[in-house]
């Protein structure tokens, strides 16, 4: 019988950008680690690290960077990637087009105080109703996934992104029925919906 | 018999974001168009593609964007992506590494002429290094190749990389001998070899 992998997921204590990994850990019944790195250690840390920065994964001896590198591995792990080579290209679109959003954020949420509302505004005014449209257009015909009509990692990060916008971007997500339909049936997995319930508090 | 794939690249007139691209095409023996669109032309395509940004690949009746997941879905059809999840994971990471030093030079090349030194400068000095050190870091012990020790996407994107710097970063790469090997190895294997010599002049 084989050992089932043990997976150390390594990132700050919040969810940022770790959120989105963790949900694929979670819905591929992973057996896994949520390791939260404090601040004040990170400096001792870091050289450590594959590329020096968070989140990384950590499997046996070996550790794996980038973000982007973690999610499609854990995709084709945990059997959410997709069944051929095309929609595997869909899937990291996909996560690529979400990360570019997500950094859009990021990008004003650290920025300085003469350029953050600037910034904000673009946010939730182009960047966040193009993603949703770029969405929404995934979802035409009836399809009730993102990528070959079935469950697969990229479902999971577009709904972790949507589902933590607040407000306004909040109520504009939930304007485009398709859309908030695709978030609500992924928080409806009961692996899903079992994480976001008991996950740890965080300031992010 | 099975038809042989066809695959259209679709970028501007220059090496930019699709050189390391095409240099997996060319070594994978695909059978590919290098669509080259004029700067002109471009306002009329943009709409039509997954996008909105280039380069973007298309396959028949299919297209694919971003730049990562069509490097990676080239990597995967002409077999130079990896033999299991894990390299293939390195493999992610070596692109997104390349991509993340790419980036800072095209965010130096096109920034205003008030900060443009600065920039250029960090790139220089701080980026390319550290670039180069994590790349000799991955051919210790002699490795010839990156991942695996087998020829992958990983050699061709860096090596396109390393090989486009011009001046003091091109000696500096050159100071370190694992790392200029690695670019001739690469650059003497012959269809890439031969692309060199054939590839249409550009401006950048």
């Amino acid at each position: 019988m084989a050992t089932q992998k043990h997976y150390k997921l390594h990132y700050f204590d919040g969810r940022g950008r770790a959120e989105q990994i963790r949900w694929i850990l979670v819905q591929g019944g992973a057996r896994w680690e949520d390791r939260r790195i404090k601040q004040s250690d990170w400096p001792a840390i870091k050289p450590n690290t594959p590329i020096g920065s968070l989140p990384y994964l950590e499997i046996g001896s070996e550790k794996i960077a980038t973000s982007a590198a973690v999610a499609m591995f854990l995709a084709r792990e945990l059997g959410l990637a997709a069944v051929n080579h095309l929609e595997e290209a869909q899937v990291q679109m996909m996560w690529d087009v979400t990360q570019d959003v997500f950094n859009q954020f990021a990008k004003a949420a650290y920025a300085p105080p003469e350029t953050q509302a600037d910034l904000l505004q673009a946010y939730s005014t182009v960047a966040m109703p193009k993603y949703v449209t770029f969405i929404a257009k995934h979802l035409e015909g009836g399809n009730d996934w993102l990528v070959g009509n079935k469950l697969s990692m990229a479902d999971l990060v577009c709904a972790s992104l949507l589902d933590s916008q607040q407000g306004a971007v909040n109520q504009g997500i939930r304007a485009v029925k398709s859309v908030s339909a695709l978030v609500d049936r992924v928080k409806q997995l009961p692996n899903i919906s079992k994480w976001i319930a008991n996950r740890p508090p965080s300031d992010y």
